[in-house]
């Protein structure tokens, strides 16, 4: 949650005026995103979102990711919408750092999402992956099992850190991931990243899907699987199955799962809680405790993960086949 | 440049609804201040910044400040309007501290401001002034003489680290300052912290002045020495005596000098520039050089504070009398 990148206001108004948008009377660097750096341009005709890549996000990925937001905003998904220039590029340069300007989206993210918020979430999912069918654009998703191996190998021993016996039980569980991870199931563009904080609300409706820079191709139901582990786990860590059931109804109303899907959530949960615990485990282990950006618990993917682990079948997930 | 406190939507919600201003659409975390929280917030009805006072401000003063800027938009001084909410409170609590609604000012801070700038500076710094002369509030200068004094020897022989022999020098500043410094100028509200990105301009159009944290009772001509250190000197660490004139100039035509006032430029110009590096240097030697809050080179400072004690007299600021 930072500005990594300071803006000069004779270098904004030089990019800004590459566009037809009216004439600049504020911007602000704002606090949203962990990898990028967001500014809030306002002008005499509209508000937008400037946001300048930096080095965590491959460069040579830009063009899928913004060639993505602006299939899905030009099929009704309420996602930013990249701004072409006058030349017609979405993706420039500013600051020594690859840049573009989207829309901005009212709303704001619920800190505890409720029944209805899940409701809503599982329709513009199911939207979303129906909408991103005829996208023509492909990456491959950089974070799936064998990452989470790599990242588990990288932390070690170390694990023993965060929880004695933790480095055996995940090993175990690696071992489970490579045997049986499902690699036939319908597949397309997953958000891969749809947690509360990149879902806008105004009330109890759904206006906004941001951040999509960790999309990429892979299973569908995969997706759904993070935001089981994203939106229906309770602050005690309590499963909600209110709420898992509600996302899981109104995704199927606008896109049935297939029976295969259907049988593999648990399985799809359980890796899923394993692909944050993998980089919350790394990122823990690896960034000093005063540092600036905060480290999140990779205990509460663990318990996730257990809990997903004695699911008996789908059903316990709310939602009877 | 950082949001230091977090606040939960459902929070945010009950707190703007004390407020006749609409229906909350949009929050965002400001990266700008670098002692308080800011957030932009947007109704339908416009938009607003909520700051939260984090402790480096004594909320004790925070009536004073928010009374100050209260007047001041009253009278016409284009900088933020506290809101009352309905009973009439500026001040009020969120998310554990103090917490005021102000209005939303367009504009953006120039990074290498002209002279047209400084001459705008001077119109409004001297406005500000005469708006704030019948403001009934009284703050001490918590940062003069004696403080300059407290930061020094705090530092103690660490100075020269920062350049061998800046020890003796300073103190030998100290007692000048201490002998001289003058006491019967005449005095009023000063902002006294009039920087370039507290400054909003459109264009060349001064629009805002904010960041009124530090303002406080002493010489206005002070305000007028912190302006020539903060605005008229270039990247290279050269005077521009053009920018000094317009600003002078401009500032004289809304509220001339007294004999005394004038004559006490250069002095009250030195003294300014030791209040910068006497801070910058504090922080410098007591803040981790990998901390996330940027240190400012105190160097910057001792440079114009030897300007300043070279010059002969006011008519080096371009101003003859």
């Amino acid at each position: 949650m930072a500005v990594y990148t300071e803006v000069s206001d004779d270098d904004l108004a030089g990019f800004v005026a590459g566009y037809d948008v009216g004439h600049l009377t504020s911007f602000k660097g704002i606090a949203e995103g962990v990898e990028n750096t967001n500014y809030l341009v306002q002008t005499d005709r509209g508000r937008f979102i400037l946001t300048l890549y930096e080095k965590r996000v491959d460069s040579g990925d830009l063009p899928f990711f913004l060639g993505l937001l602006d299939h899905l905003a030009a099929r009704g998904i309420p996602c930013p919408t990249p701004l072409r220039d006058r030349s017609g590029a979405m993706l420039r340069e500013l600051a020594g750092r690859p840049a573009a300007l989207v829309s901005f989206l009212d709303g704001m993210w619920v800190r505890r999402p409720g029944v209805a918020h899940c409701r809503a979430l599982g329709t513009a999912l199911a939207r979303l992956h129906l909408a991103a069918r005829d996208y023509e654009g492909h990456r491959e998703n950089a974070l799936t099992v064998p990452a989470w191996r790599a990242l588990i190998d990288a932390c070690g021993d170390r694990l023993e850190e965060i929880e004695p016996g933790l480095a055996g039980e995940l090993h175990g569980e690696l071992e489970t991931f490579e045997r049986a991870w499902p690699s036939s199931l319908p597949r397309g563009i997953v958000h891969a990243d749809l947690f509360p904080d990149n879902v806008f609300f105004l009330g109890e409706k759904l206006v906004g899907l941001i951040d999509f820079y960790f999309a990429c191709t892979d299973c569908l139901a995969y997706d759904i699987a993070i935001c089981l582990n994203a939106w229906c786990f309770e602050v005690d860590g309590a499963f909600n199955v209110t709420k898992a059931r509600a996302l899981l109804e109104a995704y199927g109303r606008i896109r049935p799962l297939t029976e295969e899907e259907f049988e593999a959530l648990p399985l799809l949960a359980r890796g899923a809680a394993m692909r944050f615990l993998a980089t919350r485990a790394y990122d823990w282990l690896n960034t000093p405790a005063n540092a600036f950006v905060s480290r999140k618990d990779p205990m509460e993917y663990v318990r996730r993960l257990r809990f997903h682990r004695g699911v008996a079948g789908t059903g316990e997930y709310g939602l009877d086949r």
